[in-house]
């Protein structure tokens, strides 16, 4: 059998397995591994489990490593002499709440027909358990057809994405030699907006914080002590309304120092993916593109930093009201990073900026939330070309070298510790409710994305 | 027996009864008659019943009469001919979170030792159950040792006051003809900060508002739409912390044409209390006096207005961080009024000043809670030196005429709807945690506070 032919076969046989794959998807989607939330460490270390389990079954040499949080699984596949390359998911997911906003319980996956399309639903169906299921099933099927994996795959899952990775760098670091590879296949990324195929070339970062602010060591009544007492709740307001400016521009010294304007040809080939903000902000109910003036929608999102809250909290929330003064203000941000802005710098001078509105009698707290610069690919390296020809092939479209406003540490951490580059290709839609209730991936999704990765393998083997 | 001879005959059986009252404001104390929370309306129902038992026990004519919300109760004793007195005080309490703050449960009141005196610890045993159970157990007393309950007496009880009094106007304008007696008397206020008695002559108004602002129709990944989409927590950020100026003004236009600067006389009485913000403040934790500058400590909390930020909530609060652009954000807000200023005016400003800050995305809800003009009694009324002469009696300090910084809007609807003015006498104290975990009322208070009554009814009488 000639090797087209052979992928062919293996093609096929994701195809007429499909309906197997989606209830080993399932089961892995029914494990609720959240790992931010410390009550489901268990169930993490449970998905965990599953993953060497599956792997192990289809030939793999796969292993559970500890870390001082949640546990990582590690594969290998037979060495050979070619290019090798390791690939990388995710196994954890966000949180679920709000619980009451989703039609049906996040970690009990079904199917459901909807007017775009087959989709299945539940929490990680599509970040990232659906996708890191995508490569396993290609793997599956071409060891089905091939008698045996192909050479020179590697597998890393991790189980803290969601929560900031804060085991990776120490791991990466110990595990150096094993890991250090030709070259990294991330999935945990989008296609395009329009449907169309991508491989994302540029990351933002991120650094993620909590600040606490505290006053009177006890709540406080408004009729007694407002206008006489430091309100934290008033105090983060402030502090936090003078991040950004009128103009979307974030106004920390030094902020933009590092964050060039993108090279020509990179905004001719964004341009011309023809990205409609307007349409783009519309599938949430929104209309208006707030951020930087002057810039286009895609700039905003893939090339230029930003500053989020995420979440606040303090005094008083439930029903009705309360005269109250607390004694404490929370509030969880975040900043975007490009170019090379340093992580560090960046949540040093936030810091100072808090600490400027601090009345004397306010105390802070920081809590670190991850870390990470931005990320930039080397397209230059074959592999890149050798992939968007196979994606090309499999959704009958041109894939795109795109951006992503999102920050997947990982692909930083590649470059920085095991100094390699990585493909990141992903099947998700702009749809797919990532990080909200009713998360969903498309069976189109799921489906082309495995025949997706046999072809890559296909490709890179020559 | 002379009148003073029966006045020491009550004050004597007030001392001898104590450890009964005790044990009735207990039974009061364990009704959790939160009235902000539908979950307890219930509750709020039985402490009314309770109250209108133990009323009629003592030979009142006491009813519960129905509101749209929580029920008020009224009751008479014999008319006479002379001057006739509503006494006024409220059975529904604040809400108890966070609930992990309170030493004990807190509606499972009991006496405890402290280094500062025996007190009472419970929900409400401050705020305002105890405060109201000393009239009522010196009319007790003095119906025991008279035979009859002193003429022209009658007792109003709300449910409300702590939710923002939403039937109250309604309620009074329904009974205007069966309440307008001569005078109010209303026991919801503390001594004055260093212990001596005192006379609350003027009340800041109170407007409470709740807004909650939406953008998107679910909850964004920031990943993917940051520095695109709308942020409610941003806006609610930069709106709140536009209301006050760096030197702690209110901004809105017009804010401040009502307010009058305080007589002279007024101002050297106040001087003459000899209050240290410092040392106030100092009792929860704080040292700095914020607010308007170039005004002094009781001015701030007693004559001038202030916003404050009462709670905030909106994304992620949980453990570990998540990286959200959220859909909604919350804020409950309020003012304090002073002078003439009109809560819906205030409010109308506030609106406006929210909507201006409003990107096209993003669309606002006003809830209001509650609205009560500032109160200023009129102190030529004999009766007020009559009762700042019982109170010297009884506590044996020059008992003070003072302000209060917090709203007591039965004040203004007395004045407004039953055109009567209140004698505002409260035994409270400023560390008894009122709204806070932990609340309690000193025995003394209470003990001290029902023979104050006593004194005051039979000066009233001459």
């Amino acid at each position: 059998m000639t090797p087209d032919a052979r992928l062919d076969e293996v093609l096929k046989r994701l195809d007429d397995q499909l309906p197997d794959a989606l209830e080993r998807l399932k089961a892995l989607l029914r494990i609720p591994s959240i790992s931010t939330d410390p009550a489901h460490a268990g169930d993490c270390r449970r998905a965990a489990e599953w993953l060497v389990a599956d792997l192990a079954s289809i030939g793999f040499e796969a292993r559970l490593v500890e870390t001082p949080g949640h546990p990582m699984v590690v594969a290998h596949g037979p060495r050979g002499a070619g290019r090798r390359v390791l690939f990388y998911g995710h196994y954890d997911v966000q949180p679920v709440d709000p619980l009451s906003l989703w039609d049906r319980p996040p970690f009990e996956p079904e199917v459901e027909e909807t007017p775009r399309g087959r989709v299945i639903r539940g929490r990680g169906a599509s970040d990232d358990k659906g996708q890191l299921m995508t490569f396993v099933e290609a793997f599956r099927a071409w060891r089905e057809v091939h008698g045996a994996l192909p050479e020179g795959v590697s597998i890393l899952l991790e189980g803290e994405e969601e929560s900031g990775s804060p085991s990776l760098d120490a791991f990466l670091a110990a595990h150096r030699e094993e890991l250090s590879l030709d070259l990294a296949a991330i999935c945990d990324t989008a296609l395009h907006s329009d449907g169309r195929p991508a491989i994302t070339t540029q990351l933002r970062g991120l650094v993620g914080e909590e600040i606490v602010l505290r006053a009177a060591d006890r709540d406080l009544h408004s009729g007694m002590f407002g206008g006489l007492a430091a309100n934290p709740l008033q105090v983060l307001a402030n502090a936090l309304a003078s991040i950004k400016d009128a103009e979307g521009r974030v106004t920390l010294p030094g902020f933009y120092d590092a964050v060039p304007e993108i090279p020509d040809a990179l905004r001719a080939d964004w341009d011309a993916l023809g990205f409609d903000a307007g349409e783009f902000l519309g599938a949430v109910g929104l209309n208006h593109p707030v951020g930087e003036r002057g810039r286009t929608g895609l700039e905003m999102m893939w090339a230029r930093p930003t500053f989020e809250i995420n979440g606040l909290s303090g005094g008083y929330t439930g029903e009705g009201f309360k005269t109250v003064l607390p004694a404490e203000a929370r509030a969880k941000v975040s900043f975007r990073l490009t170019g090379q802005q340093a992580p560090d710098a960046i949540r040093a001078a936030f810091r100072a900026r808090i600490r400027e509105h601090l009345p004397a009698d306010c105390t802070v707290e920081f809590h670190p939330h991850g870390g990470s610069p931005a990320g930039h690919m080397d397209t230059s390296d074959p592999a890149f070309a050798l992939a968007r020809g196979a994606l090309t092939e499999e959704w009958g479209r041109e894939a795109a070298f795109v951006g992503s406003g999102g920050s997947i540490p990982i692909a930083g951490a590649f470059q920085e510790v095991l100094g390699m580059d990585s493909l990141l290709i992903g099947f998700a839609r702009d749809d797919d409710r990532i990080h909200s209730p009713n998360e969903k991936y498309d069976l189109e999704s799921f489906h082309k994305g495995a025949r997706s990765w046999a072809r890559v393998i296909a490709a890179l083997r020559g």
